[in-house]
Parts: structure tokens; C-alpha cells; sequence
């Protein structure tokens, strides 16, 4: 243990996340103790519960800090010319389907903690964290899309609310998707989940007042491309 | 304690959520322990995890028994005769509003727990469980207006639960309002969540595919009905 060497807060922090990041994936979530990653990241109990309060809220850091990275990849879109609203909305969901394939098992482990029926509650807890932090990056397009006279919206903070909540209600969806993986029905539930999120595509138009399929929210064979990889831990 | 009186079981379960929704309303939730509840019943530790397996378990079944009991108040509605589907939505939308105006001290003591922000996973909790008991009749409704050709939609099914999941979206501006209350600014909020509730209503026009107001969410001075009120506990 090397937890007294001085470090800047900043530091210490990421390393945690990414000690936990290695041993949720190695071990498996349930399987790791807040005294396992105190161990590998050399930190001290108190250095530990500086950082989180319990190992969910060191998860939803983690997630958080993904989604983080992934607006850091998604937010030069906004700034390419030539793009109009809708164009900017598309180019960035299809940059974001790329980044979920690249980082599918990542995704898939993930998923296969979050999507378990007791983990229910942190669902909702992590997928607010995404929200929390992808919120501005739809408000600005929005915005866009709404000063354009293509959005047929009232107000882009209210509907960006709206839209970034939506996305749970594809829970039931993904988690039949991901049972079934290893089953003989995977490849019809991954079909499912790719038709389920086209509807989901088509309210999104809707409620920005765009033309059925305008956005392209799926696309045949993208979930299982996500899905069907061995999960990046050991299961 | 007559806790070894034999009685069926689901009569002992309907008195052990009796006694808690009094011991809630009077002591408050967190004030009020799982011992409480099982004095206050006359039933023991064992007869108390038959039933429930925590507090939190035992609000989820309490919000459950509620909103199966605005349900059976909803329901007949489908029978009317002369009603299409988008006059019953919105007979079904102006019940439910009422509903809640007359059950206010009810529903503000609820909010008061499940709005406060360490609360948020029993939220997402009370939440899926209400929509769970709502959803058939949604499914019912957005079916017969398919079917009426009024509805532009593809499964009735996942349009329901896209529906009922929106509903979340809401709680930013459901907790500002609560927040407000008692404050020079609870007018204010609960006018802003009246707008809010109001393009709520908007987008469920534009998912179903119905013209711009169709659908009637809300109307201004019901949030400030159900929220202004002395919640039905002690505070």
C-alpha cells in the first residue's frame, strides 16, 4: 500500500475509478469490495470514502466519467460546418452507435450489472447520471433546430428533459435482449431491441415536430453487435 | 399483539398496509419503524416478512394498492358508450386529474418522501410500479384509437410504455414545486409545472400522432390544488 504518497485529490480520484474499473471487469461487480479496490488503488480507507460514499456511488463516477468521454467526442460534431440541426442530431447518434460498438464490452459488462432485476434502482440512478451530463450537448442542438424554425418546439431545455428521459423507457427492451443472450432466441431478441429503438427513433421525430424517420436511432444488427461480445470481465 | 389471531392472508396484508399508511401519515416515513408497523397491526416479525421483505417494499404495495384503486375508478371509462379513443383519453386524463385533487393531502404527504433527493431510487421504484399497474389501460386505449385509424402509431404496446415512462420526465418540475411550497416563490413553481405538465401533454399529442392539443394534460391551477394543501401527516 502506498496510500500515503501526496497526491492532488484530482489524481487519486481517477485512479480509484480506474482500480474499480479493472477489478469490476476482472472479478465482477457483486465479487468486488470497497477494501479490493482500496488495495490495488493504494489507498487508505479515508482516502477512499473522501472520493465516494459506497461502491454505487464510485459506479455512477464511473459511468458518469464514461459518459464524459464520450461528450468529449461527441461535442466537435456541433462545432463542423455545414451542419444543419438535423444533421448535427443524426451525425452525433451515429457517432455515438460507433463509440457503443467500439466500446462494446465495456458496454456489455456494464449492462450485465445494471440490468439484473435487483439492480433495478441503480438503473435509474447511473442513467440519470448519463442524462445529467449528455443534457446540454441536446439542449444546444435543440436550441438549434428550434432558432432553424425545424424543430416545431416550445421550450429546447424542457424538450432535451424529455427526450433524455425517454431513453428508459426501452429498460424492458434491452434487459429481454440481454437474457437471452447465449439462448437460441438471442438474435431475435437483439432484432427486437434494433426494431424497439427505431420506434424510439420515430418519437423522438415526433415530439420534435421533424418527419417520420428523419433521425436514424438504430440500425438493423446494431444490438447485436453491442450485445454479443463477451463481456469485458470475467463472468 | 393479537399477532397469532388466524386470518387469511391477504387480509392480514391489506391490515399491516392500513396501519402503515396511518403510522406514515402520522409519524412520518422515516420516523416510523418496521416494529411500529407490526405493533400498530398486531403482527408479528414473522407475519410481516411474509408479506414484505422491507419499509421501502411495503410503500411500493401501498402506492400499488393506490393506483390500483385509481385504476378501478378509470376503467369504466372503456365502457362508455359514443367515447373514440382520443375522448377517452382524455375523459381518462380529466378523472385522473380529479382523482388527484380529491386525494391531494394523500399525494402531497407521498411526494414529501419519494420527491426528497436521497429518495430519488425509491422514486424510480414507486414510479415503475405505478406505471406497471397503468399500463394495460393505455394498451387498451392507444389500441382501439389504432385501430380507429386516429392514432398514427406502429405497436401499441411499446407506444404505451414510451407513454407511461415520459411521465418521469416531470420530476425536475415536480420537485422544484414541492420545494416551493411554503415559499414566497410556490405560486410561481406550481405555475411552472402546469406549463410543464402542459407540453407533457403535447408530446403524447405528437407520439400518438394527434394535432398540437388534442389531448388535455392539464389545466392552469391544478398543480397548485394538489400541492398547496396540508399534507395528510404531521410534518
Amino acid at each position: 500500500m502506498a496510500g500515503w504518497v501526496k497526491k492532488p485529490p484530482d489524481v487519486r480520484r481517477n485512479e480509484l475509478l480506474d482500480s474499480a474499473q479493472d477489478l469490476f471487469f476482472s472479478k465482477g461487480y457483486e465479487a468486488t469490495t470497497v477494501a479490493d479496490i482500496m488495495e490495488q488503488a493504494g489507498v487508505s480507507k479515508g482516502g477512499f470514502y473522501h472520493h465516494f460514499t459506497s461502491k454505487d456511488d464510485l459506479l455512477e463516477a464511473l459511468v458518469e466519467r464514461m459518459a464524459a468521454r464520450a461528450l468529449a467526442r461527441l461535442q466537435p460534431i456541433l462545432e463542423e460546418k455545414g451542419l444543419d440541426a438535423v444533421a448535427c442530431m443524426n451525425a452525433v447518434l451515429s457517432r455515438s452507435r460507433q463509440l457503443k460498438a467500439e466500446d462494446a464490452p465495456v458496454i456489455r459488462a456494464t449492462f450485465d450489472i445494471v440490468f439484473r432485476p435487483e439492480n433495478v434502482a441503480l438503473y435509474h440512478r447511473l442513467n440519470r447520471a448519463v442524462n445529467r451530463v449528455m443534457m446540454p450537448l441536446f439542449v444546444d442542438i435543440i436550441t438549434r433546430g428550434k432558432m432553424e424554425g425545424r424543430f416545431r418546439i416550445d421550450d429546447p431545455t424542457t424538450t432535451a428533459e424529455i427526450i433524455v428521459q425517454l431513453g428508459a423507457s426501452t429498460y424492458n427492451a434491452v434487459a429481454r435482449a440481454i437474457e437471452a443472450i447465449g439462448t437460441p432466441q438471442a438474435d431475435e431478441a437483439a432484432a427486437a431491441l434494433d426494431e424497439r429503438l427505431r420506434q424510439h427513433g420515430l418519437a423522438i421525430d415526433r415530439i420534435l415536430g421533424l418527419p417520420d424517420g428523419t433521425l436514424v436511432y438504430s440500425e438493423p444488427g446494431f444490438a447485436k453487435a453491442v450485445l454479443n461480445v463477451p463481456a469485458g470481465r470475467k463472468r
